[in-house]
């Protein structure tokens, strides 16, 4: 292992065990279990303090290097955070993994078939995971992944074409620093407005903390269904904020006043999405007299936002609606938030270049030789984001067929399988049937555990340094920077 | 409309016309009902002569213009090849113009809800509908969209780069010719293997004019079940050669002995996916006990090969199969038969394209400045190819999901609009649940028949054609060439 593997990989489990030395703390004030998160806080700060002083700081890593350092990260910080599941006793090792992946990869999955095993320290834990990993994702999808090129990021987040020869440093850590400003601040006014909306503080707090990373989980076993309609409206709003491009939010609040977002394509089509899912939602409710026309709509537009950003809350128990109004849930989980959120998924902006894309196809089929550049908005896209984006798009189509069909066979529902695949590679947590929103994952067969922890951590980091790992030229690069 | 628009529609619509004639002596001699064929000749004919007399041949078509005649041949020939079906009585416009597109595009999807509506003409018609519909898919495959170099086929099917400058004469017609000799042997033999297999001459013939197309009518209300075991292994037979590549087949037969189809990359592909499906899905039916060693290889071997190839045959009722069982056989349509038959999907060689691209973007991630070729087999893929191909498996997706999206809203069910609509885009015919292949589409809405219509036609003729109908580029090229 080269030795800036070691120095970030130390540097990271230290940050998470200083984090967990707080929550010995925490749980020592409530009077709460301490041994998990002292445990965890000890394994974190020892390994990460030695890892670090056996590696080596390194300004610009080598791609192979910083693409497997994303991976591994996101492989191990769970692992660690899973301590405090496991040592409480109450899950075993492989749900606690799972629950702590789903926490770091803002999942929202849970494996908890009953919510009074866990305490408050536990929980309040639980949602930092996501709020962390929130952190973790956005750094990496505005700064990181467009640096190394991965997945067309380089298209979303790097306006100059020459950004492969730059250093991380300044002008992505600038970007990096600005979105995590406005991811602070939204979380505490979701913390104000929540508490405002007739929330206890802690549980205000508790789901602030994942609703900007998009994450889901709830301390409230009966999630939004469990808190008055005033504060189901404020998470629409925020649910909304955490699935837009927090670098057009981040503009519009702190830059110059010429650029407003509807000039942005991806949050056209993205708010196009949630406008109108919402309300053909909404309609279809009061045609079925469902809901009176209030209702309706807090619906319609709690479960789009929820499902479309891939945060997995939810206002009602969306398992008992008609068929065609959970299929535009599913429908609306593929379509998924903004690349510069921490929302999950193909992203729309993805889909919008493919749209684009199999429209200049068909003008070519009848023009061969015309010169037809493809366009997002008023940016010209390179045939190397094309064939990024396209190869992606369909690599997430892979792993997503092969989850469902293992997962398929261990539970012996389509349903389950379709929908729990694509909530973990989506990142979305909840499904439909057995593991819907008021359901849990707790009974699933051990190997669909396995597949969902691989799912969760592959989908969150958007499946190529994953599947690099497995590339021999990986470990030949990191051989040679040893 | 281009005097060549009219020429060619009217050649078309002659011949169908023609062998409707036929039929009008089929059925007089089997003192059938001839009152459809009656009509549909004179109609055929009439319509058929008048436009190609008022229109001119051309040697070589513009692309919209081809591509138009194309779109609009599959649109109007099932509308003339419906009306012995309704004419009989015993099914609307709508269900017959279902049957017949299903027929000509040879999906196989039927609306008869009782086999004996119809009686021995009907069905021998309904046959020769798919027989035909295999023909005109053939030459297009291998001959017409090469030739405009449509959703990648100028790869498949061009040996020479240049083959877009050249006539369609003489090297496509002769690739055509062959092709269409290695269909027509086929078809006499499957006669021949059916009726040795214990079939009546009848059905016989009725079945292998089904089996060559990859179409699946069949007129036996049970499908193969309701034949003898050997006529099942026959079938497994055939329909593996129904779905490979019939260029291969030709020079394996006529050609220098040298050529292998092992050394195809596709039919390594499709050849794979038809031993490793039916493999695990006969062990996994011992397994369960479900059937002896014998009944479990041919039952398996028969459904892998029916969905694999997109016929749509079934010797047994696959939907009383467990979960995991029935999503093999949905996961192996996707997969799909060769590009060189009439079966329908995104076919096996796109994929492989597509894994190969993934693969490469893979690599490229580490190597962003490496010179990458994408190969399949000896052959290079060129970038325009590539587009071509992803992009049309990403429309390939989005007709499918807008087409189960419409058909949730109707049926309110997921299975059956997953796999009503991967059935109709894929001119497979059966789905699961309420759709399979001992049920019928008859209960259908009308406004999912509509979608059915309209993916079975768009499906089978690769979608570019029929999208174009709706580019404003087509209509201004056939105003100029009027
Ligand atoms: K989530
Ligand atoms: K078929």
């Amino acid at each position: 292992m080269g030795g800036f593997v070691r120095y970030a990989l130390g540097t990271a489990l230290r940050a998470v065990g200083l984090v967990m030395l707080a929550f010995v703390l925490v749980a020592w004030a409530w009077s709460e279990d301490v041994r998990g998160f002292l445990l965890g806080a000890g394994v974190g700060l020892a390994l990460g303090q030695l890892l670090r002083m056996t590696g080596t700081p390194k300004a610009e890593p080598r791609r192979a290097e910083g693409l497997f350092i994303v991976a591994v990260i996101w492989l191990l910080v769970p692992l660690l955070g899973a301590l405090p599941f496991w040592v409480s006793g109450h899950v075993g090792l492989l749900d606690a993994y799972f629950e702590a992946m789903s926490g770091f990869t803002t999942t929202g999955a849970t494996i908890l078939p009953d919510f009074t095993l866990f305490n408050r320290s536990l929980f309040l834990w639980r949602g930092l995971t996501q709020w962390f990993g929130g952190v973790g994702i956005i750094v990496l999808f505005v700064a990181v992944l467009p640096h190394f090129a991965v997945a067309g990021r380089q298209l979303f987040f790097a306006e100059s074409t020459g950004v492969q020869k730059e250093k991380l440093t300044p002008r992505l850590r600038h970007t990096a620093e600005m979105v995590l400003r406005v991811y602070v601040l939204l979380t505490g006014l979701a913390v104000l407005g929540y508490w405002l909306a007739g929330m206890p503080l802690y549980d205000a707090v508790a789901n602030a903390l994942t609703t900007m990373p998009a994450g889901g989980f709830s301390p409230n076993p009966l999630s939004f269904a469990g808190y008055p309609a005033a504060a189901q409206w404020v998470a629409v709003v925020f649910m909304f904020f955490a699935g837009a491009n927090f670098l057009l939010i981040a503009s519009a609040l702190f830059g110059r006043a010429s650029r407003t977002p509807w000039r942005d394509p991806e949050f056209r089509v993205y708010s196009g999405a949630f406008l109108a899912g919402s309300l053909l939602l909404a309609v279809y409710h009061v045609y079925l007299h469902d809901y009176g026309i209030e209702a309706a709509l807090r619906h319609a537009f709690f479960q789009v936002a929820s499902l479309l950003t891939s945060t997995g809350y939810a206002s009602v128990d969306y398992t008992q609606w008609v068929v065609p109004a959970q299929a535009i849930l599913i429908f609306l989980m593929f379509v998924s938030g903004s690349a510069g959120s921490a929302a999950g998924g193909v992203k729309s902006v993805r889909w919008l270049v493919m749209t684009n894309h199999v429209l200049r196809e068909l003008k070519r089929t009848l023009h061969p030789n015309a010169v037809l550049p493809l366009r997002l908005g008023t940016k010209a896209v390179g045939e190397d984001v094309l064939r990024s984006v396209s190869s992606f798009v369909i690599l997430y189509l892979f792993v997503f067929v092969l989850g469902t069909m293992v997962i398929v066979f261990t539970e012996g529902d389509l349903v389950v399988a379709f929908t729990s695949s694509a909530a973990f590679i989506g990142n979305v947590g909840p499904g439909l049937g057995a593991v819907g929103p008021m359901g849990s994952f707790a009974e699933l067969h051990p190997l669909a555990k396995l597949v969902g922890i691989f799912q969760m951590w592959a989908g969150r980091i958007e499946l190529i340094p994953v599947l690099l790992l497995f590339h021999p030229d990986t470990w030949r690069a990191l051989r040679r920077s040893r």
